[in-house]
């Protein structure tokens, strides 16, 4: 059983590596869960702290088919697709959006095709993909109508995963992911980086900046449950998922006012008080766009689960960092 | 005022070249209705029956930057995009339908881009976009799940057209067009091609096969009618589409055995007794993938049109051949 992961230094790759690498195994290409005898990580920068003879590196960008060339070969049996340019990137820079996250995303595919081993992809999308006009629940049939870069280029790849699954080509599922939160690390350029700055900078003893209303309601998934959900995609029978390759992952509605109080119930008010509420339009537009609440009986009939509070999630990070 | 057509010797090619000389003018970039002074008819093969001052051909493939290039220039208005590799020819051929369906629509965008005359793109899609699991009448909110090559190619181009427009970069509208019938001229590999052919072959005298049952359900468009959407579609102003710029056709809802009633009540018994009933899997499966009804509340408040019935449609193909 051979993995790759793209995206493999990035916070959530290396969670993922982690995770693969002590469960030991996967469903393999026989229906039965198979040792994992290699476990490929592909990124731009090394991914740290995975030191096991069975990890190997290509270092590298996914828009380089060299590079997927090396990432992807005839013995790859599972491929995790983490690898993106984040949203407010994509917004600024047009042509590196879709030269990473979408060409990219077809090199892969096509490579996944042409290796004639018909891997399991799964592949990460967001909630990025919809937009308004929304209706005030998101259903797992809502039509998406992305508002930013991000979002179209992430819609584009789904249905390549779709099509390519549905031919044959591979074994996809795109899982459309909620706003990660709490990621640890330093801020990006995700127009959702500060759901979790808000929360990681005041815990660690620094200011945050909160680019949006309080009001604002977002759709979040802790890191845990973000790993837990990308392996069951992968275990998934293709059987299970029916017609559409496509996911709208559970999640947690909640506020950032929420988010701010269930920091102060962990932490207590000298830390929620070093959020710094600053209004940013040209994020405010992109988050404002995103649905901040699903039903989602599709996913949770397949076993996919959402954190049972925020407040856990705040704790969780706590013990993760502490 | 400068217009390009794709796919301008096709039958709605040609069609809508026609409509376009003899109204002579579009909504303008000043807004007004202006003069058209070049029509530019893209194909790779040569339109006929079109002699006039303001017709200029451009001879070749979408695929083609060449082409592309000829056919759009810094000083081009508005673009209606036809071109395409029918849906049958899609699924058989995974390779052409991406590169004509998809990469040449990317290519044609890009062009128009780069022009910075910011043209009105009208791009033809299709109701190919939607495949099971479907509701019983797809309504504009409905997610689409393409189950061909040919739908998901649509569908990705219409997120390009989307993105495309709210970034600024050309003007753009998606028309998610039903089933064309009664189209003129010969069979071809679309899987809808019998939808025209049990009407039009029994009316010429001819034998025609039906490859799918009486109780198919159709989602159906005259000519004519769709020619009227397609100049709608370019003459709306952008707010009035608001902020999603991919909008469902109406359209007629009838089962293959309603048309052949139909035609069956226009020219009687004898001519509806030249369709034979053989069963194609391949047809099949494509065809009862598309939805058969919906419901189309937005495209009727911009002032799109259905077909008042079927027998209607049979009898302007009469006239119109006769």
């Amino acid at each position: 059983m051979n993995v790759s992961i793209t995206g493999g230094a990035g916070f959530l790759g290396v969670r993922l590596a982690r995770r693969l690498l002590s469960k030991g195994t996967l469903r393999g290409p026989r229906g039965g869960q198979e040792q994992i005898a290699r476990l490929t990580l592909v990124d731009v920068a090394p991914p740290r702290g995975l030191d096991d003879p069975r990890v190997r590196v290509v270092d590298g960008s996914i828009a380089d088919p060299g590079v997927i060339a090396a990432a992807i070969d005839a013995d790859t049996d599972a491929i995790f697709h983490l690898a993106a340019i984040v949203s407010g990137q994509a917004e600024a820079d047009f042509e590196a959006g879709m030269q990473i996250n979408f060409d990219a995303t077809r090199l892969l595919l096509e490579r996944a095709r042409r290796s004639g081993n018909r891997p399991r992809v799964v592949f990460t999308s967001s909630v990025a993909v919809f937009g308004p006009p929304l209706p005030p629940v998101v259903r797992d049939d809502t039509a998406p109508v992305p508002q930013s870069s991000y979002g179209a280029q992430k819609l584009m790849c789904e249905l390549l995963v779709q099509d390519y699954s549905r031919r044959g080509f591979i074994d996809g599922r795109a899982l459309r992911m909620p706003t990660i939160s709490v990621r640890p690390g330093k801020p990006n350029k995700a127009a959702s980086s500060f759901a979790s700055g808000i929360i990681r900078e005041p815990l660690a003893g620094e200011e945050a900046v909160c680019p949006v209303p309080a009001e604002t309601v977002m759709w979040l998934m802790s890191p845990g449950k973000a790993i837990d959900n990308l392996v069951l995609g992968h275990e998934l029978d293709a059987e299970q998922l029916g017609p559409s390759r496509i996911v709208n992952m559970p999640g947690l509605s909640a506020t950032v006012r929420d988010m701010v109080a269930a920091l102060e119930r962990v932490a207590g008010p000298a830390v929620s008080r070093r959020i710094r509420w600053e209004p940013d339009p040209a994020v405010m537009r992109i988050v404002s766009s995103w649905p901040g609440r699903f039903d989602t009986p599709r996913a949770q009939a397949l076993g996919f689960e959402a954190d049972a509070s925020f407040e856990e999630v705040v704790r969780a990070h706590v013990a993760d960092t502490g």
